[in-house]
């Protein structure tokens, strides 16, 4: 059979839940993996240890691959544009996946295409982040280095001119934006293939906790289908005009205007499977992983519809307990009908290494049972 | 942490796809498999590539397993024996396996434990075959070598004495049993823990062609609460009775009594996941794959309730064809809502290389999809 060889870049946990989600699809999967403890690594076939950051190794990985797509967003752009001068696809392609990597880039292509942003720029020095400030009504605004962040690392929530130092240490340009009083965070998720078919996930709710998704809930509660459909249609231009393929998040801030007209602004934009999709692999039809693989092969994407009412993910964090083996053997007695997903990595205290599903038709108590489970996986409760 | 590895002898679709089912249970998977081409060793990370007849070779792959569990019944017994005593768990163990392994093994414990079964009996020899066929109203009866046989294999109709030879060419013990006039043919699938713990999915009708399973619809159609229960019931007791850990098959006859009252007659046991729970990847809350792994591990089992009113599976087997590919994607496009599920096997006529699962609220709609499905892959239609 010619089924296709998908090369995946990066061992984390999205690696390993794409290539579960790519057995069933009947692919060939090849990882390109830091370590052969890396979380996708210990459960796929054929693995090369190397340093996404070498070209020579980059090369090598790609020869035999009909395919790279990544699991994060840190392959230089360079070396994107010179794996598809050998003629291999790189989906998402350079030129797109260039958005997710820049900061600074992101927010000027969005601005060009109208998409709805919170007031920015690239500041030069605490003095020019202070200037900003005065532009936008004062401090407190956020900082964020333009490369190299993720989970909160990166970003700086900066009250004063002093407080605005550390975010220029690094020397990567600094881009500073206005602290948008939210309602609350949404994502759209959609994923589009290389000839142009996309589906819409229902839009969700994301709960952070201390800059770290916490919980995900699919749909979003309460949300208007007019300010859904307008989020799904701002993922869908986004991801046309920029010529994204594969799985694009937006991540979104929800707003009230002084009237109390709600809005949304775009908050980051990741181009891979996404914390905020993982609901998907048990609440809809196709998963963000099985439809993100589909969309690099430019195959037909599967249904994004919702299986269930309602669906919630909520991160299984590391606790104070190494050994989470008992937590999840108590979970699984507690509630048969629960989702467990575990990344094969040490537990590290706040590092994710995992997340449940829960879905049902009350959100209290689908929400409550993601919760007890997760707190419990950590060590936070005990009964 | 201290996640357990399970060590999976057999390197067919079975064994890939309780894999993908251990992934997000953050098992560590080892295989051992007859060759590196192998449906499953292409999706696994530790392989062992060798002879499961050979003992040391088993002994070799069992160490550092927390459990040993089987893709196939083809392991011989004392190999089994030897490796409990070597101290590591074999579930389900010999004594369990056994009933599977020996058909009249199986068929005298049935007996013993009140078990409706076929009328049946050992015979030596086409004239005792044929004596057995006078005692049960004549001919055709069936023929089966007690060992070594599936999907039709190792089976034969047999019409007279003249037509009985070819079963005992083998030199293996042949079983008669009479040809029952069934209604249709049914599957009741449960799992089972050491600790004792059981869950039973729901009955489902087997449709077979030419001795190979072609369709499975559960929950099985028109099909009585009362029957339905007898059935679980009965899969509950011989799973008890015989200490089966993990899943169960029981493939059922429905018979009608000449006064029209339903029943049910045994027809065989398969003490591992089974193509008749291949919907429950995508039409139960647990799969039959996750709970035969929860349940090897004894871990607490999964929810078998189902999650749409009506799931069809169609397996795909070989055509004429030797690409798949391009039915692949035709399938996609046609149906988005479809689940394929390929086992990287080359194509050959017969061979099963797949299945679709569709679900939905109208039996027919789904049963039409997943036939379109499965016929379109073997190239049988081509619109």
């Amino acid at each position: 059979m010619t089924f296709p060889v998908v090369g995946m870049v990066g061992g984390g946990q999205l690696a390993r839940m794409t290539h579960e989600a790519g057995i069933p699809l009947g692919l060939k999967f090849k990882l390109l993996s830091d370590t052969p403890q890396d979380s996708a690594a210990q459960v796929v076939s054929e693995v090369v240890i190397g340093d996404y950051r070498d070209l020579d190794t980059l090369r090598a990985f790609a020869r035999g691959c009909d395919v790279i797509t990544f699991d994060h967003e840190h392959v230089p752009t360079e070396h994107l544009r010179a794996l598809e001068a050998d003629g291999i696809p790189v989906r998402p392609g350079p030129d797109a996946l260039v958005h997710a990597q820049d900061k600074g880039v992101m927010r000027a292509r969005l601005l060009e295409i109208g998409a709805p942003c919170p007031r920015h720029r690239i500041v030069s020095d605490p003095a020019d982040a202070a200037a900003f400030a005065e532009e936008v009504g004062g401090f407190p605004v956020i900082l964020k280095t333009v490369r190299g962040g993720y989970d909160g690392k990166g970003v700086w929530v900066v009250r004063s001119e002093a407080d605005a130092a550390d975010p220029f240490r690094a020397g990567v340009p600094v881009l500073a934006e206005e602290k948008v009083d939210f309602v609350r965070e949404l994502a759209a998720n959609i994923v589009r293939s290389p000839h142009g078919q996309a589906v819409a996930y229902p839009v969700v709710e994301s709960i952070q906790v201390d800059g770290v998704c916490d919980t995900v809930i699919a749909p979003a509660p309460d949300l208007s289908e007019e300010l859904a459909g307008e989020a799904q249609q701002l993922a869908l231009r986004i991801a046309a005009e920029l010529d994204v393929v594969g799985h694009l998040a937006v991540e979104l801030f929800e707003t009230r205007s002084a009237d109390g007209t709600p809005g949304i602004l775009v908050n980051e934009l990741a181009m891979r499977p996404h914390n905020s999709g993982h609901w998907t692999q048990d609440g809809a039809i196709t998963s963000q992983f099985a439809n993100h693989v589909r969309a690099v092969l430019d195959l037909p994407l599967g249904d994004p519809r919702p299986r269930a009412p309602w669906t919630v993910m909520c991160n299984v964090l590391g606790g104070d307990y190494p050994d989470m083996y008992q937590g999840y053997l108590h979970c699984m007695a507690h509630d048969p009908q629960l989702k467990i997903h575990m990344y094969g990595k040490d537990v590290k205290p706040g590092r994710k290494v995992g997340h449940v599903n829960t879905y049902g038709d009350d959100l209290a108590d689908v929400r409550e049972r993601a919760r007890h489970a997760a707190d419990y996986l950590r060590g936070t409760i005990t009964e």
